[in-house]
């Protein structure tokens, strides 16, 4: 079954995505960030220090499906966390060392949505439990950005596909969970 | 019958609204965006290219009522795509030629305050279903800049006032959409 | 009771918090904002002119907790507009005269955490019904500006305990309320 949560930053989502897997046996979280800065250090800190001390940690945001399709115990859950960093790194990856502003977008796009195929193909053939978090970005101002403006409507669009291939889809606010699909 | 979608960019908003109207025999579809560059004409393409190739398209975002007015036909549905980008094109064309950060807005929220009464007017007259899509600009950060704080404000009005008088409210979030009223 | 209605900006929030209390025969109406500027000034004027006439107001943003334990009138309701303002004002407040860029989040958080205690804890002894207004703020873009960034998680974290703590909770979106505790 295929699980997608996604709120605003600091809803919630998290802790509403690791409470749909109290009771999974074992659970395999990715963390899909990678550890840029200090700033970005306090925050991953922040979260694996809420999480059960036995679950499996791994960091990798670049074919995932490879690492789901290893998990053949249907008792071993799997927790992605997050969608949104996985597409930046993919972009800033893709994008390589040319200026952003200057990126195709609709080919680096192209080379997201592929990933995206083959995330979402594993996760059906999975026999575990899969949750991804996800998170909204669209309901602001149109940053003046050209990259934010790109990313958002990458990202937004990643959030469609994954909600229609989901089995269920929940939207966190004020750490609410609201069951939306 | 009125009908409001709103959600944020790339939400799945217009594909939620053109499901809306799937069987339709007729829709006219009321494109308010203005090309200005290349980015635009990218969007506004990326939609064209996913409506049905029988859907007629009036491209405006001024007195919209006429043209809805107009539509005496009750086969034939509207579609109106998107609130946001009229509200933007009124500002800037009530504005006029000034620096927009000296605008005395309270005055252009009174003028677009008329063209939407006449909007909501028109669509309680047209004995057609008419579908308005419009945009979640409000759930970010309080912007920096004078104009955008303020076309937040604005939008945010006109969305409230569009859902009060609308029989249908529609939110889509990452492609679902969840009915509200 | 305790409610919690939340929302974006202008999305309706304060209308549908009043509507809440239609009925109730006496309300204290907590004002967190500080009047700093025209536009703000205009922001407070434009509310207040909303708001009935009978409503008893305070002006405050701190040791809210002891406002609200004095109400002891049960058919006095309390009506607390906004939350999101007073965590700006309580940062400002701690951060005192340095650069907001050098400020010591981790630390202003834990102070912040200790009135928002207390403020629950009042709420919760109140006899009279209680509704907090708050807003989302975390669905759009990352801020590149790291109070920007740091502001958002402290809000969203409020929020969330805020929720937690509430016996009722309303997203409100674009005029809607929709009730999701």
């Amino acid at each position: 079954m295929l699980t997608l949560v996604t709120g605003g930053a600091r809803s919630g989502k998290s802790r509403h995505a690791e409470a749909l897997l109290a009771d999974a046996p074992r659970v395999l979280y990715i963390a899909t960030s990678q550890i840029l800065d200090d700033e970005m250090a306090a925050r991953v800190r922040h979260h694996r220090d809420g999480r059960p001390a036995h679950w499996r940690t791994a960091e990798r945001w670049r074919q995932l499906d490879a690492l789901i399709a290893a998990e053949g115990d249907p008792d071993e859950a799997v927790l992605l966390e997050c969608i949104t960093t996985m597409v930046t790194n993919l972009l800033f990856a893709f994008g390589g060392e040319s200026d952003p502003q200057t990126w195709d977008f609709a080919a680096l796009e192209r080379a997201v949505d592929d990933e995206i195929d083959r995330l979402i193909a594993a996760c059906r053939r999975c026999p575990a439990r899969v949750v991804l978090v996800t998170n909204e970005v669209g309901m602001g101002i149109v940053p003046e950005n050209r990259l934010a403006r790109h990313f958002r409507d990458i990202a937004g669009r990643v959030n469609q596909r994954l909600a229609t291939a989901a089995d269920e889809v929940w939207l966190v606010v004020s750490g609410i969970g609201v069951k939306i699909k």
